[in-house]
């Protein structure tokens, strides 16, 4: 953030009054724009026991396999969100959505919201995000192709609870360059 | 949002290609500027069977009572943004943290995450944006006098669960104003 998106003037880095972090403050208009972390929404969609990866289409990571998922908008709850995101890069409507991971990356101010879920009819096809979609029997699951650590950590969770079909919510930080941790 | 935060033009609102939702956009930079939902983390903390509440000391809802809980903020865990919110409104540290509740308000596009935690030595007191910090036994809950809709779900979920000692995780919407639904 360089200019104040309410007046256009410059912003400067400083610690507001009564505030213990540095802020993007306009000296002319006085606002104070905060920065917070995003919300991720996906799922796990699965049929007749098989589990639906996306092949990316876009960069990052573009040509891996992922989970649906994305950011979520303004107006939508955290259900509607991973649902929207399934719909959109897996053409699959998903029903029977259960939290299932809550995974802060802190470093990329990011919280992932996973949903196990059920395909509601068994149909899904790549939407424009995504070059491949397909079903996966576990010991099809491109482990050394996903694109991104919290989808690997979501799946090892998946396969692991599934042996028991015991499924809890687990909350847990993915700290993805240990050596930039601070 | 009037002005690009990148470059200070002004900017539009339109649909980007590929994009299906209206975006403050900078025709001269061509930034997408998104707006997404924001976190607000908290604690329901509780010390020898008694439960913390705090007297807000700031708008909206000043004079009320309130679970400790605020924005978290960039570079957090949930977990460490509830925990930091209860130490700066009701100067108490907490630990044993278990997420309780995800509750989506989409209306104003904050999701709260409220976990369950325990005093870690059963000292507090009113921090800057508090007027008065309290332990309740459930008999002397404020319930007329509750800050937000999402505190009084909370404690109810909480109360009620108390009764058998088992605490499942909650994700519910939380709808303001039905009228306004669409």
């Amino acid at each position: 953030m360089i200019y104040c998106s309410n007046c256009g003037n410059p912003v400067v880095e400083m610690i507001p009054e009564g505030d213990s972090r540095p802020r993007h403050v306009c000296e002319s208009c006085k606002t104070v724009h905060y920065q917070n972390p995003n919300i991720v929404a996906g799922c796990i969609p699965t049929w007749e026991g098989r589990l639906l990866l996306c092949r990316r289409a876009i960069e990052p990571r573009l040509g891996l396999w992922t989970l649906p998922a994305g950011f979520m908008e303004n107006g939508e709850s955290t259900e509607q969100a991973a649902a929207r995101e399934t719909l959109e890069e897996a053409c699959a409507e998903v029903d029977k959505l259960a939290l299932y991971g809550v995974f802060s990356i802190p470093q990329i101010n990011q919280v992932y919201m996973m949903f196990r879920a059920s395909l509601a009819n068994g149909s899904f096809r790549p939407g424009p995000e995504s070059l491949d979609v397909q079903l996966f029997d576990e010991h099809e699951i491109p482990w050394d192709e996903l694109a991104f650590p919290v989808v690997k950590l979501t799946l090892e969770r998946y396969y692991n609870d599934l042996r028991t079909n015991k499924f809890p919510v687990y909350v847990e930080n993915i700290i993805r360059h240990p050596h930039r941790k601070t």
